[in-house]
């Protein structure tokens, strides 16, 4: 297979900072998009990759799933997209295709296991897959997402991730006009489903530990706001929320949020607290309720956000830095120390050589 | 408020065994039929409340919610039963009718709280109610049920609680035809699931923890059968199931049953296991998966269930005892010697007099 070199920014071990590197791409198959990339948005999944806090990491990684550049080359057989066109890649590059999950647009359950766009085993070279924290990448077109025209590129690419993680199950548990929805935790995520569930037509309840974030709240479309401590502020939402998005990776006490929950509501994880949580049998049966979970979204559905999110002019609230500034951004971004996304301007990098 | 006394079997407090005692009936209001009991099952509910298990229980209490009888007199206004009508009373009495929940057949979640069978606070007599270990009840028309004729009434008597707790989750999930549909649990309610989901038209694997259940989990309908503490027979089941009806009350690793979830997939308790269960975040988005509840049925919907029963002539398997013999079933209950429910014969109640 033919290989190009490009610049990137990876570690080459869990206790290594980031630093710059030199990775391999393959040269564009026949259906191959190579795209310059613009910037890179910074996921928490980034640093828990960079540092093999969930282990697994193959080293050098190189991290970044939520991308946005331009096409500069395309393979013979692209059919979807031509050189010029502004582009985004998520958290896949690829998937069977075959299995029945693939077939029902769900990739990111493909049965053998979809590519990750980062550490994963890469089909064409005999390496892990490299995330967009390089210069550039070459993608299958079927994974590769139109970014509407009116939306700012940099603030577009947190929604690879990010915007699809919110609403895909704000959209799967049908979230919309007269229903109320619980959005729990204000960070990278939750800013997200607060602006996607506003736009989509439902009264939006935010749950946050820190009354400093009640105006940001309302700001970013909250109709409430609810500090998560105060047992009073919390029972006066017992039994009221057809909908709960979760979106706190920390621990914290399901069953609280389980009873804001009507009968047939739905509490969906997005985050991942790093230990199992307690459940109590009655918190679920006393309403017939359930405690689901939900990972990113399909291809398709990644797309109809995309486009949802340039109908209802929807980005993520972000603070651009260098790719060198990495390093301080995963220390910042470990004391939530962003509103709300980290991107990096990948002319950072470019500039460097 | 005009009062009878009937006989009945309660106990008086925590610790003690349960005699023979006499309580109070209302005289029928218009809207009330008189029931004399013929049969009424023995649910591990029933020892719960007895024992002050759950707290909250008021003494002297009389339990027994799967109640099967003869109407021997009505109201002026009942419109819906006859004096000679073979009828049942499950594990509600009474609810609010006017709240939403009760506005959607869903009186089981009424706003305000339903009025169990035994040990809620009695509408219209100063006590709590008394349930079904007793020679009558008086119930209000919409709380009673028809039994199909065709059925064993003494059989039957378990479909009040048991049935209804495993038709209604299996509805409310669409079980039926191309669904493969786990069983966890063979017990009281686990052998009714197996011969509802069985009628229903599923693929039914039944989970044990006993080798010495295989031949009966087939015998009741079960297409297959897992022993769940081999972990290479776990494996095989792997992302393999639409649906798990979850009937232990023991504690146990939902963890395990979840991974045998396909996408999208629900896992409901129908047990309610005494201390919280711990639920590993990645159990659950790894496939949009849910874990959830169900507790018995609405008023319209446990008719459905006993129509349906009646139609693919389905009772519970049950050994009938006499009411004296009530603290040594207790004991056996205990140690799961039953198949799979005692039934009271509630002559043995009358002719003690």
């Amino acid at each position: 297979m033919s290989e190009t070199q490009v610049q990137a920014y990876g570690t080459e071990a869990a206790q290594a900072p980031l630093n710059q590197l030199t990775i391999k791409r393959r040269k564009n198959t026949p259906h191959d998009v190579e795209i310059d990339i613009l910037f890179c948005g910074v996921c928490h999944s980034d640093l828990h990759t960079a540092r093999n806090e969930w282990h697994g990491t193959v080293y050098p990684c190189v991290p970044g799933h939520e991308i946005v550049g331009k096409i500069i080359s395309v393979g013979d057989h692209v059919s979807k997209f031509k050189v010029g066109d502004t582009v985004g890649v998520g958290c896949l590059v690829d998937s069977c295709q075959e299995c029945q999950y693939c077939r029902e647009g769900l990739e990111q359950f493909c049965e053998p296991g979809a590519t990750q766009t980062y550490n994963s085993p890469d089909k064409h070279l005999q390496t892990q897959t490299y995330g967009g924290y390089s210069e550039r990448i070459v993608v299958d077109e079927n994974f590769v997402l139109r970014i509407p025209e009116k939306l700012d590129p940099a603030a577009t690419a947190p929604l690879l991730c990010a915007g699809i993680t919110t609403y895909s199950p704000l959209r799967h548990w049908n979230v919309g006009p007269g229903k109320k929805v619980g959005i729990v935790g204000i960070g990278g995520l939750g800013h997200m489903g607060i602006k996607i569930a506003k736009a989509m037509g439902a009264h939006v309840v935010a749950f946050t530990t820190s009354e400093s974030k009640f105006a940001e709240a309302k700001r970013l479309g909250a109709d409430e706001v609810v500090l998560s401590k105060d047992a009073g502020q919390m029972a006066a939402f017992q039994g009221k929320l057809h909908f709960i998005l979760d979106a706190v990776s920390a621990q914290h006490d399901i069953n609280e949020y389980l009873s804001l929950l009507r009968v047939d509501g739905s509490l969906a994880l997005v985050g991942a607290p790093e230990f199992p949580l307690p459940v109590a049998a009655f918190s679920l049966i006393g309403g017939r309720k359930s405690f689901a979970g939900s990972m990113i979204g399909g291809i398709a559905e990644t797309q109809e956000m995309l486009d949802f999110c340039g109908e209802h002019n929807i980005v993520a609230d972000i603070e651009m830095i260098d790719i060198q500034k990495i390093n301080e951004a995963y220390e910042r971004l470990l004391k939530g120390d962003v509103r709300y996304r980290f991107v990096i301007d990948m002319k950072s990098l470019k500039s460097s050589q």
